[in-house]
């Protein structure tokens, strides 16, 4: 999260508000930051952009795209796992 | 689920092949059927959208929709818990 210029935020296992901070400062010198998440993490994607639009009304939410991963597991077989890219905008 | 006119399907603690074929079955009689999941089921609708349309190539995913709904907890305060909307529609 230290460099200036991302514009992705991948959401993990961190607690809410430091992915919400991250966004918004990232938005304030980018018109869109995308939160990426895969798995269970989706949810807390979804919450994040919830919390940063509800807080602050600079912002709006994109066209949410959904996909999936194909990841090896350590038995050797593929697992599929889905994904989410939530884009946040600049309203101003 | 024996409703067959509902258009919604709600995503909940059931296993994930249970809302693939649920949903498949309404797509069978109507264009669109709306996957609807909150909280920690919002992973699992995301993953039953990609299952429908990995398995068939039948049908496609639509606009994503993201809210939040306030919800009572037992201590009488008020929670936000993020909602999602994933409609599938026929592509034939």
């Amino acid at each position: 999260m230290l460099n200036g210029t991302r514009d992705t935020i991948f959401i993990g296992k961190k607690p809410l508000m430091t992915y919400v901070t991250s966004a918004i400062i990232q938005l304030s010198t980018m018109p869109v930051v995308t939160l990426k998440a895969r798995g269970q993490s989706i949810a807390m994607a979804v919450d994040v952009a919830q919390v940063i639009q509800r807080k602050t009304n600079a912002f709006e939410i994109g066209k949410i795209k959904i996909d999936y991963e194909s990841l090896e597991s350590t038995d050797g077989k593929t697992r599929n796992v889905s994904t989410i890219e939530i884009p946040m905008k600049r309203t101003w």
